[in-house]
């Protein structure tokens, strides 16, 4: 059976992230209807970044196949594309205006969504959430060849910073917790043992019991990269850093320096 | 396979809204459960009008025969009814207090629910959402017919404002965008081509990208209507405006007159 | 169809909730995949106590054999167990820290998670509830047999408060709508027909409309036992009264003493 997940800023008192549920169930009529799963619904309103990387790290754990619709779009109706994108062999549907930045480092075909077949027959305006993505989910569900949506494209949208540098890592997303969560992957970060993030070396440890309650810590987190912690606090209040900031690999005796 | 959707002023940090879903699962059985969909969980506490307008404009996008159960009910155990509504081919369930007012506008057939094959055994005086709304929900499901919960009622729930006047429109909903959507149709806003809000003239446009970011626009919503919104900002706050506000149709060249 | 349950302080802002969600799709594979409910993700950042007032009181509603993910679990990858308790009839899925206090009254069997095929081949020290209590719940529902988890084991975690003393309730939840709920059963609160709290005799009333918007009242609640509320209004902040307050069964005549 289909799975369809949602990744929205909508939030959960409006009707939107309903509407969009309620075509798919429509669409699918008397078939066997998709699995629709609320992915996150509470990225913060317009924000492309947030969405972004709730998009890369959170849909990778399901199964190929999967359809994934992320509608975090400030310029609805404007001059970005509706895109159905093919990336690690799953189907991500929504605006290419930089929600799938990590999604298109591993994309292998995209297509704008122009055929009738995946949009409703009146679309608004200021709602392709409903009107076009919705429906494209639904019609790939239903069988349609997401190759037929439309004319393949190259995808433009990009975030605010560009690749990844060598060895050099930012904060590319600051979680409910107030954790800082970095691009720096595993491997980089422990050959020195450490981090040095805001004015602060933080020597590479296993998990927040490392430490003790409201200090910080660095650890490699659930996504295989980086993580800056406060135990039973917030790091990002802590150290005034917001998503962007640079974080760069150290050696852990710089602990010992000056900087405490 | 049955449809049960679910709008609550619940949230989702509390055990409410699982325990309707329980009642619905137990309920089932070993017959094939329903499809039970989040609708929209964090309606303001008490907020009769909002959970009427987020009735209206999501479930009319499921298939008929849905099933939608709306739980925003400050005087449950109280005076007013327990209700369950055919309107717009579906059915609706809740309590009479205003939840149902724009759906009863296209009300055929509403019952009162008395019934024990549509109650729990034991009904606690303060959450009939579960007690009461779920189980009803639960019982057209497996086939019970609504017609047979109670007498035949007339729905006395209302909102502070009563229908729509003539070519005067109200503000009725803010989303969590602050966009002020209110119920003035397209067909009458278009003829002047121009919206009065708050002291601003506003011609309506097409989608947010019309204007620069900051700006103020009218234009036609997803519902039909006519919204205002301020691009990658909030209107409500912009201009000072709560539900209720009147919005008048004008003619677009006012906005060239001293208002400005 | 297996039902698996969800509770976490996760939010809906983050990919967190839905990385779990995909791994039990991702290990359900080709057969039929369990039905996964959402039953509360805004449980507040690491509050144990929170997590398992929801876990008592909703998952009972749901049927003999349901599973239960909660995921509250600021310690996690440190020294508090990862188990699968059997209790009422239901299976619960998550770390012995306390969220279990309640249902472990009940408890007939518990198991560390230890085995294999109940966790992911790489467990991160910081993301249990994908790698481990998703793996589980999911093994459960494909059908594995719990009691091959791990060891047999005894619960260790504990709430702030001990069990219930006699003829003395404690405020054991504040829901969103600032009612205080509390552990004083109906049977000895109406013997006397009022309760003190904080330094108010408040007679037991049966609903909010049995007082004016804006007075307090207790009244059995939805779990069975004495709540305190104020009508269209928060409890917690006119009486500022937090979790563990102290909760007092009295005579209802008390209320004309000089109290009030």
């Amino acid at each position: 059976m289909a799975i369809i997940t949602l990744i929205t800023d909508f939030g959960t008192a409006d009707g939107y992230v309903g509407a969009m549920k309620g075509v798919i169930a429509r669409v699918a009529g008397t078939r066997p209807a998709p699995t629709v799963v609320d992915l996150a619904h509470d990225v913060p309103p317009g924000d492309i970044a947030h969405g972004a990387w709730v998009t890369a790290t959170s849909t990778t754990e399901f199964p190929h196949g999967s359809i994934h619709v992320v509608v975090v779009d400030p310029g609805v109706g404007g001059k970005r594309r509706d895109v159905v994108v093919h990336a690690r062999g799953r189907w991500y549907v929504g605006p290419d205006n930089g929600v799938f930045a990590y999604v298109a480092e591993r994309c292998r075909e995209a297509y704008a969504i122009e055929n009738e077949r995946f949009r409703a027959e009146h679309v608004s305006r200021t709602f392709h959430g409903r009107d076009v993505f919705a429906r494209t989910a639904a019609a790939i569900a239903a069988g349609e060849d997401p190759a037929t949506a439309g004319p393949r494209v190259e995808l433009v949208g990009r975030l605010a910073w560009g690749p990844r540098e060598r060895e050099v890592g930012r904060v590319v997303h600051i979680d409910r917790f107030g954790n800082l969560i970095t691009d720096l992957p595993e491997a980089e970060a422990e050959a020195g043992g450490a981090v040095l993030v805001a004015s602060d070396v933080l020597p590479i440890l296993g998990t927040y019991e490392d430490v003790a309650p409201g200090q910080l810590l660095a650890y490699i987190g659930s996504a295989g990269t980086v993580e800056v912690a406060v135990r039973d606090g917030r790091a990002d209040r802590r150290l005034g850093v917001s998503r962007g900031a640079l974080v760069m690999p150290c050696k852990a005796d710089a602990a010992r320096g000056p900087y405490r």
